[in-house]
């Protein structure tokens, strides 16, 4: 059993020292399109993170998603929810305060939004001097499998509520995608305008935008060509990847 | 559909002015005893939301529940994890301007551990000054059933972990209560130490105590008498208050 | 010598030893209607403190009240002067972090005040694990008297300059009662508007809202009714069991 | 009457236009040595403060005193209890804010201890561009007057709980002066270690460091020659300098 | 001329026009091995800076670089002076604010040390709602012109004061490389340890690392291959890119 | 070697010991009239640091100069970029920080500007108790030299951008005075405004103004008469105070 949620406090205790693995999805409340809920990146991380602790075969548990995350891009579509940057770090910091007074010294957050990168990279540095006996890692999805994506047909343009969230969510909870009301978002680099095709340059500056100046409704990619086939290639991809890196990070 | 973790931001837009009312659960990770899961105070805030919502027949919508609270009187016991009341009040302050922004104006959080009372109590003096047009309720859920639970048979100490939040765990969650590990705490005000005593003092001061103080599994009250039968009705009282409470609160 | 004000420093050295509970009083720069002085929460919070001390024998000495407190909700009305939560709460911390330096290890607030009680929850529990060592209490006045406000005479609706506070007042401060201008807030459940009314529930959530919105006031009970006898047996009884609270609390 | 803690709500409101400016003293308790009392600052800083807004003949108010201030060079000494600058600071700023919002704009801080500049300093200058159209003053009692301690017979090294205090203290509150405990600190130049004469450089920088490098009872000077007329003066001339400003200060 | 630290107020206020873009350089105050600079990140920031600033041709102003920088995982080395990546952001945030209310729409920080990437992705996300009708964006130099490195001869294993960055060094302040006490660090994967191999992981989990654990002298390549000829190639790259990114910004 | 920017680590590593002294100069990016460059203060700590280095003969290091200060009064005037002062003391403490960790227990701050004094007295109240084994100084620049000031012809008012500032521009880079441009400012008590008057009182209370109150060009006294010979008595002078100050602080 790896779900921190469902122990009781006497079997958290054995779980410092059989599952020396801390992890914790975060994800986020936000727009994900006309055809998908708002909790798709929570659904993700929280996939991911429970066939990570399977594969790693007992030796990590699982803390309850925080269903919340860095969301201000996606303000202006209803229903996202966001918390800023130094609170979403805030909260997972004391999280990991507490489970290491516990005992725990291999941390591991799995975020299924991108929007949450910037604050776990912000607090992985602040862990370096505050507590350097901990191994904090932190780790995207769909971003660590590249490769995946280059071998499915995806549009030019692609990424938020586009195919590959569209397949994993296929995959993990085709409950919560709306099929019939999938639509298209901006497909093509021709189709941005000047601050979206500058927000996704490449090999130059980083520009934030909102994503309502990508796409009216805020989607990258055409995700009806998803399919559940290649969602469950990606987490599985994924998850896999994570697994071995933990269980080395395990080692260090 | 009242769950807005599964809806779109179309189906958002619709309930901002279709369901005015959101509601917040928010729980706890921490220690129950040595028959109950970490969750059980998120699991019950998540239950009477979801019953508050069907009561009120559409007019609320049930945010994701915050799975962790504000919990340093059980840190001795491994497994609880916590947020400082700053902290869990930020975040809950940070969903409240998130859907305020939206459109909502009323805001009603349920909070399944009185831990995190305190934090929220400071949230509404905040809000009065900073929002002045929203309504923000909040409510625990035992501490508003005094009469179901006089009517049932508890110890002469109950509370944490004890009779009331196990029969709600029963009837709720049955998965969730370990039966055969469950185990009586501190039944009887002799059996405080005089710290524990102090703490419990109804007409005088407050004191709090980290809850090994009061017992060395931290439980108060004998869970083992506990029925599912009880907690239905702890459970569906609670809730009905509280959506009567909402439905006027509605028309301020 | 109680009061810490008038002691020079070689007299606190001996006071951490002699003495070694410190007693801090809160209270608020607030509205009490048109009959009674803004200082009234710091008054009977000082009061009371001193009382104590004295019951105690010299077990305690009484720091400089803090007067001004957490009073949101009464800033619609001239002179109500308020510190944040967070503010007030930082201060209290403040000192209890210098008595605790110079040995102190036994700390008592009183609040005439209820809006203070929130923020000093708040910081007992966050002194549970910051300063573990230390035993921190904090009591209101009026709220642990309430059998003896039942044995008077007052209003189905009465609370902020009523009765009691009044009474408290004609105790101990007499000339900061302006009797010829005393005058009824709201005293029946019936002349409460709805948010009024959701803001007195007993069994359910709870609502604070600006007591602008109970009464065009913002006085609850009819102060007129108040007797300076009714107030010293407020005062004293609340007092008596503060004392019998410290005097055990030292004990732990 | 010119205590705003003795006043009404209404009458309260009638001060906002017919005494516009609002004066806030600001004390600390902190070690004076062996002859005075630990709030001595305030008991000054209040005194002058009345003294004031009698000279200004009803167009001051005076609001409580903070009776605790910056004091972390105090720290060595019993008794002392100290708010952080930042802390101090914000208390102030809340009690502006509250003043500004009921229609203040004119606020002036005495400050009956030096420790207070610093953070005062700060807050003046933040207010600038935080509230453009409030006069915000502040003032120290007996650096503004060096000429008139220039005649008296001081020693080479006075200062902190030397001639100039004492006097001001037998002048407001010859029952917190301990005459006969008063004693001698250091009194010259020659008697400080080079730490403290650093710490007195008059051109040069600026070194802090505790009282006790200074003097091992942390006084600066002979408290034993001050005499209540010395004090009358100083206190009187302070007020007067400070209400000449004051009275200009409403016309800008 | 570009230089806002050489300009008067007067020529500040035309530059709000004429020099739409204020571009911050920032760096940091970190080791770069036995062979260069402390401030070799600074010194690149403000070369690339100023070299765009030209190429603008008159569009862009440059204000001072901030000599100081997120250095956390440098602190093993002496000289290394760090900012809290919560500091740092406030720093940049403030002087945006600055130039915002003088009227300046397009900020671009441009930045010669990685560890101040997290803060500022994190600031970018802050100004989306806080500062709605800004453009910032940021870059920094290495990362931005991977194909010259291509093409360059470079270790496995290169980046913190290896090739690419004394390249740039020896073209732009040749007299901050002591070239005899250049010296190789880690140059191939075989030779980090295993947390340091996590830690390069290209698609897996991020894990932050203090540069002791990748080797003794925190030197990742072989500075001794650097060339002034690659430097310029690197710096004219990224500044030409950067140009061009601008030059597009200042049309959103 | 004093400069900082220009060691090595390994030269920063004998510097601890060699140079036992840290100083820091910190400056602002704010308007001196249409006459003076905007880096004017931070100019002046540079040079005043460098002098004061050479005068320790290899006892101090010189760390990078913060280019921006607290400068809220000059916000009026395009091209001034502030910090506030909590950032600003912010900064500094985070160095302060850096350097204690790597073993320098003597450090000195030396302010080009007068608006970042109440920041460095703060801060110096702080570190107090917070590392009471650092020494902790800071100074000002013209502030220490009256005498020299007052042996030079300089306005009744004089002050920013006026006399001196400009003179000792002149010694120190003559090439940011744009001497053609020079303009006075305010020079006669009696041309000041009423809030001009009262901000510049010396017996009596302090009042901060935004420098468009005093002057439409915001400059004190008239910079045409500054001659680079009296800019070096100034510089000179203070230097050998601040030189001799530090190396007794050095025997402390």
């Amino acid at each position: 059993m790896t779900r921190l949620a469902r122990l009781t406090t006497d079997e958290a205790a054995d779980a410092v020292t059989a599952s020396p693995l801390a992890i914790i999805p975060v994800g986020a409340l936000e727009q994900h399109g006309g055809g998908m809920a708002l909790s798709t990146d929570t659904v993700r991380a929280d996939g991911v993170a429970d066939l990570v602790a399977t594969l790693l075969d007992g030796k990590a548990v699982v803390a309850p998603a925080i269903p919340y995350g860095v969301s201000p891009h996606h303000l202006a579509f209803a229903g996202t929810l966001t918390l800023s940057p130094t609170t979403f770090r805030t909260v997972v910091r004391e999280l990991v305060d507490s489970l290491y007074r516990h005992g725990w010294r291999h941390v591991l957050v799995i975020t299924g939004h991108g929007g949450n990168n910037a604050a776990l990279s912000v607090l992985a540095q602040e862990l370096l001097t505050e507590l350097p006996d901990l191994r904090f890692a932190w780790t995207p999805i769909t971003e660590i499998v590249p490769d995946v994506i280059a071998g499915m047909a995806v549009s030019e343009i692609h990424g938020h509520a586009g195919e590959a969230e569209t397949a994993q969510m296929l995959h993990l909870a085709p409950e919560l995608v709306y099929a019939e009301r999938l639509e298209p978002g901006v497909t093509g680099r021709d189709d941005l305008n000047s601050a979206g095709r500058l927000a996704r340059t490449k090999r130059g500056p980083r520009l934030a935008i909102g994503f309502e100046q990508y796409h009216e409704r805020g989607v990258l990619g055409d995700p009806r060509t998803a399919t559940a086939a290649n969602g469950r290639l990606l987490i599985e991809t994924a998850a896999q990847r994570i697994a071995d890196f933990s269980a080395e990070l395990l080692n260090t």
